[in-house]
This record gives C-alpha cells, sequence and structure tokens, in this order.
C-alpha cells in the first residue's frame, strides 16, 4: 500500500519524522516537492518549508550530486 | 574560482536562475541547501523558500532517487 499526504500525493521517500519528497503532477507538469510536514487532524499535510523542483531542475540536481558529495566531503 | 551568494556560501550548483544547491556548514553540522535566491544589492541573497538537509536527510534522498525516478516515469 503506499502512503499518501493529507492532500492526496504519495510519499516517496521520508527524509526525516516530518519530511517528506512527494512527486506530484501540477497542471501538467511534474514536480518533486521536498517539503516539511505538519499533522492536522491525524494527516500529514505539506507545510510551506520546502521547495518544489520541475523535473529539468531535478535532474540538475541529480546531475549536481558528484560535486555536493565533494562539497560535503570538504566539510566534514 | 568558486561561486559565492550573498551570505559567503558556495553555490555548488544551479538548478535555475534563482535556484541553487549551497552546501553550508551550520553550527558544526553539514547541511545541503536546496532554495530559491533573489537579487539584492547585486548579489543573490537566499530567500525562505527552500529547505536546508542535514547530511543524513541528504542521503536519505540520495537512496530515495531510484523511487523518486519510478514515480516521475510513472506520471509522464
Amino acid at each position: 500500500a503506499v502512503e499518501r499526504d493529507g492532500e492526496g500525493d504519495i510519499i516517496i521517500c521520508q527524509l526525516s519524522a516530518k519530511r517528506n519528497v512527494v512527486v506530484q503532477d501540477w497542471r501538467g507538469k511534474t514536480l518533486v516537492s521536498i517539503r516539511e510536514y505538519y499533522e492536522k487532524d491525524g494527516r500529514m499535510m505539506p507545510s510551506s518549508k520546502g521547495i518544489s523542483l520541475t523535473a529539468e531542475q531535478w535532474e540538475s540536481l541529480k546531475n549536481g550530486i558528484p560535486s555536493i558529495e565533494k562539497a560535503i566531503k570538504s566539510l566534514q
């Protein structure tokens, strides 16, 4: 069974107790939303804290992973 | 030469004209910030629209990539 948030969007992966990644169709555009949630009446609702990436921006993020990893290692 | 935002954080990758990924050290913790920017006095300033992931949350996001990709394909 898939897990859905309070707006009916499928929660693809959970980053922490209140942070989720949701993939949604918004007016024909696919968005990857990385967002903080809050509980309301027993349902997990998306808050305004987060960002919804277009498919192109998601591709750019994926392409940036090696650089991001390198930057993380250089800080640790 | 590295590109820095108006707060001195290195811009690791650009997702769109006004969206950047920054890796920063915050009180000894590494954060991966995916954020919308705005221009102020010729400098790119991070806005409140976005999310800063801990290293653990970033790992979870990376681990979730196959599921996210699958969800994107199922919508398109």
